[in-house]
């Protein structure tokens, strides 16, 4: 299936039928996150798995008991890291060299990049790794309308709890959001048979010319 | 080209040959970006689509004189609403009536979602819609790369300048990242020949079950 095609199948699936993904389907999804795009290749976040029906339960009941994440076959918990750190850094330079097969001081340069980020507070931080997890979640999301798995995007939870559950502090993460995969119950999902919104491409998009510059002047 | 390929195919781009990218390719990648999954379907962004030459060299000068700007055939800024205003929720539920055929007054849980957002800080709402924004953009770099079409994803430009440059503030508009879409020029881009850099997924990716979390406990 072409993407066009695949994203205008695709729906915010509000219950699912409990069928398990195949593996393989499962494997390609991850391995699109594993290659998403991140600003300068950093990719600060992990993604938790979840098959487990009891773990996906306990997830649920923090997540305004929304069925489709039991009836779900996988969960993803896109976690982003905490905090930025000079350990996490180098974990990636040195990564990035023996990857290269160059020596950690030829990339001094990336290394200056992400030292000046790494002077930005907290906060800022975390927000910016936040929106690369999001990157990745939208890789994701994209990924699996191609394999013709049904899934949700879902900010809808309780971040702090969900955190607590599954641990998340210890392992320097937050939660920022959820991907529930598996496949849609059209006999109980009311969201099944609508028409998807979307803004008309004339109001989404906006052509800027030099001449629209100058009359902004 | 299935998807796991064009993701291993894709890179940051550094430099371009100035080849244009034919307008069908260009339509299917902001019709992915139409059709991207957004929080309750509100897509509180804009893209601004530039092709201008005047206009790319100008966008370069904030933009650390980075050459792929003036070297690409299309530029895409992705612009989040500076502020979640009461009349832009009322214009996606008239859309959603309109769209679904149904009165206004049959989507008020929807509206209810989206008021309780509203009393948000304008700083709390503008991350969200950055983050909105953020997974359109994922959405694109996968397209681009889908198309064959090479793409630089770019954090490093001088926001408020940009801004200002294209009027932005006017249209309530901020920007949160551009994309460049064109072609790549492998006898210049020091990074076409590199490797990419990725994680393995065991670093990635956290496997979650139940007895994990009694560990916890």
């Amino acid at each position: 299936m072409d993407l066009i095609s695949a994203l205008n199948w695709r729906y915010a699936t509000k219950r699912m039928n409990g069928e398990k993904v195949p593996q393989e389907k499962i494997e390609n999804i991850l391995e699109s996150v594993r290659l998403s795009a991140s600003s300068i290749g950093l990719q600060p976040y992990n993604v938790i798995v979840v098959e487990d029906p009891a773990v996906k339960e306990k997830i649920k009941a923090v997540a305004n008991n929304q069925p489709q994440i039991a009836e779900a076959s996988h969960l993803l918990i896109f976690a982003a890291w905490d905090t930025l750190t000079e350990e996490k850094i180098d974990n990636y330079i040195n990564l990035t060299a023996s990857t290269r097969n160059m020596p950690v001081e030829s990339l001094s340069t990336i290394k200056g990049y992400l030292s000046a980020i790494l002077k930005n507070t907290p906060e800022q931080n975390f927000n910016w790794m936040a929106r690369q997890a999001y990157i990745a979640f939208g890789t994701a999301i994209t990924a699996a309308a191609l394999e013709q798995v049904d899934a949700t995007p879902m900010e809808g939870f309780n971040g702090p709890a969900l955190d607590e559950l599954l641990g998340l502090s210890e392992r320097g993460l937050k939660s920022v959001t959820i991907l529930t995969l598996g496949y849609r119950d059209t006999t109980t999902d009311w969201l099944a048979p609508m028409k998807k919104v979307r803004y008309p491409k004339e109001e989404l998009f906006v052509n800027i010319t030099d001449s629209d510059l100058k009359e902004a002047v």
